[in-house]
């Protein structure tokens, strides 16, 4: 079975965030006002094969904790979902 | 009213993403096979200040267009949710 992945990553509440600072102090003078708490974070989506939604979610987790993000800083949030096509990669 | 917003960016279809194709080619090395499509986006969230969703929205989608993404290249979704608590910021 193959499942689509979407792991999510944001940086730790406390972390500073220097790209969502610059935009935040940007905005008002490019006439975007009443726009506060900017941050930035990445995504990363990828397809997995696997026999069930749990050994998927098992194994993109692992994945993510090993080599996707950086646990100390970032947290991440996975979603499994099934790929409900008739291919195979 | 405070609305949240989430803009999830993604390169476009065809556009090359390195950082992705990097990751899938390391992966078998690193002991995960079966991962493939591997691609690697951008999330910005922000709070701002709209009189409805409807000029959240209008206003996020302007933004985001304007100077959160390159629309050559990345496809951008913005989602709009209304901040429910009682603090202004």
């Amino acid at each position: 079975m193959r499942y689509d992945v979407l792991v999510d990553v944001r940086l730790r509440g406390g972390i500073a965030d220097p790209a969502g600072a610059t935009i935040e102090r940007a905005l008002p003078a490019l006439g975007y006002d009443g726009v506060v708490g900017v941050t930035v974070g990445k995504t990363v989506r990828f397809t997995i094969e696997a026999t069930d939604e749990v050994e998927a979610t098992s194994r993109s987790e692992d994945l993510c904790s090993s080599f996707l993000t950086n646990p100390v800083i970032e947290d991440a949030t996975v979603t499994v979902t099934l790929v409900d096509d008739g291919f195979d990669a």
